[in-house]
């Protein structure tokens, strides 16, 4: 058994399972990870999260944290925290605003129609991917990159002149579209430089290193290059 | 002008509005209330929030706090604040937890599928109610209470023994569809001792006086005795 203080239940190409990988990263706290297969609704994992979904993180004391809003928030009771979330009342507000945005609406637009229909309906068995769904999730990505263009116009980061938990969570969701090979960097370059300087940071590496087993990425995926 | 230090912009019959305006007057900070029709697309709206939705807190200094996630956590940076979110990490996470699955998935499940068919629908010129969107919602409703009849078996408040965050967030949802008379109290006792002891507050009053002007609530929404 590892020793690390914090098991992390996750499974592949989950946006809020990445969000928090890539933040534990960068803070350096160390975790080991647990692949939860949350469709095959195993039981003693509803104990642990009612909910069946992950993220989970358990602490070795046996404190459970539940979904990205629980463990982000809990980590800043971390002695190892605090460099992404600035420390101004305004600064704090911009980053968890950001955080929300990608978590809830890019998720509902964008990463869940993509990643359901090209990914999870395999392991349901369902193999037509629904193409008005996929058609939006592709009309609403080009909305998100817009936006992330338009913030990195005016600002190094997404919520200002430091890196923060908002260009984790935005990261998290580009990079399973990334993954996808979906995202028409071409027309986005501010957006293009972001992600690379987000994507070169050894934190990020957990991220890049998430594949499915038998859907591969595309093959610029895990390059600073591309 | 009213002299109170927070702005809120907020429409009728959101949980996420209904939540952020009861945690606020449970804490005693006053805020000014303005009627944000979000489906108007105001500009002026939009360059305070860009995702154009509501709640939204504005602060006498202009700093801005978009959504229940970026307003619930900034109160705790006020001196008012605290009594509802408690101090041990553990049971943090638990009212983190429940607070999570009340704003995403009862609203996804259930809140945002009969507020959509019942009520907004008027608004958008558009009369038709889809019946399976209502079902669905219906169905889920009942899952969501049983939840909490389910805790309430267990302990005094959703997250344990205090009155806490989670609370106000499942009050919210439930206070949303009990407007609508939709909830089934009588197959639910344990949740509806809970509703009951939530309403009777004096921080709910604002919640029970949130009013739709041309869909007035069932008769027995605002009452003790229902």
């Amino acid at each position: 058994m590892s020793e690390s203080p914090f098991t992390l239940y996750y499974h592949w190409l989950s946006p809020a399972c990445r969000f928090v990988m890539a933040v534990m990263s960068e803070y350096g706290i160390p975790y080991q990870k647990v692949l939860e297969k949350t469709w095959e609704r195993r039981k003693k994992f509803y104990q642990i999260n009612p909910a069946g979904t992950v993220p989970v993180l358990v602490s070795a004391k046996g404190d459970v944290f539940v979904e990205w809003y629980a463990i982000i928030e809990a980590l800043h009771d971390t002695p190892q925290a605090g460099s992404l979330l600035p420390l101004s009342v305004r600064d704090k507000a911009e980053v968890r605003r950001l955080i929300f945005w990608f978590m809830t609406s890019c998720d509902r637009d964008v990463t869940d129609y993509l990643l359901q229909e090209k990914v999870f309906k395999r392991f349901l068995r369902d193999n037509t991917p629904n193409a008005s769904a996929l058609r939006a999730g592709l009309t609403n990505l080009r909305t998100h990159l817009g936006y992330i263009d338009f913030l990195m116009e005016r600002r190094h980061w997404l919520a200002g002149d430091q890196l923060s938990l908002a260009d984790f969570a935005a990261g998290a969701h580009v990079s399973c579209m990334d993954y996808l090979g979906h995202v028409p960097w071409q027309d986005f370059n501010d957006a293009k430089d972001w992600y690379t300087r987000l994507k070169s940071r050894p934190s990020f590496r957990c991220i890049l290193e998430d594949t499915v087993p038998s859907v591969p990425p595309v093959s610029s995926y895990a390059a600073l290059d591309f």
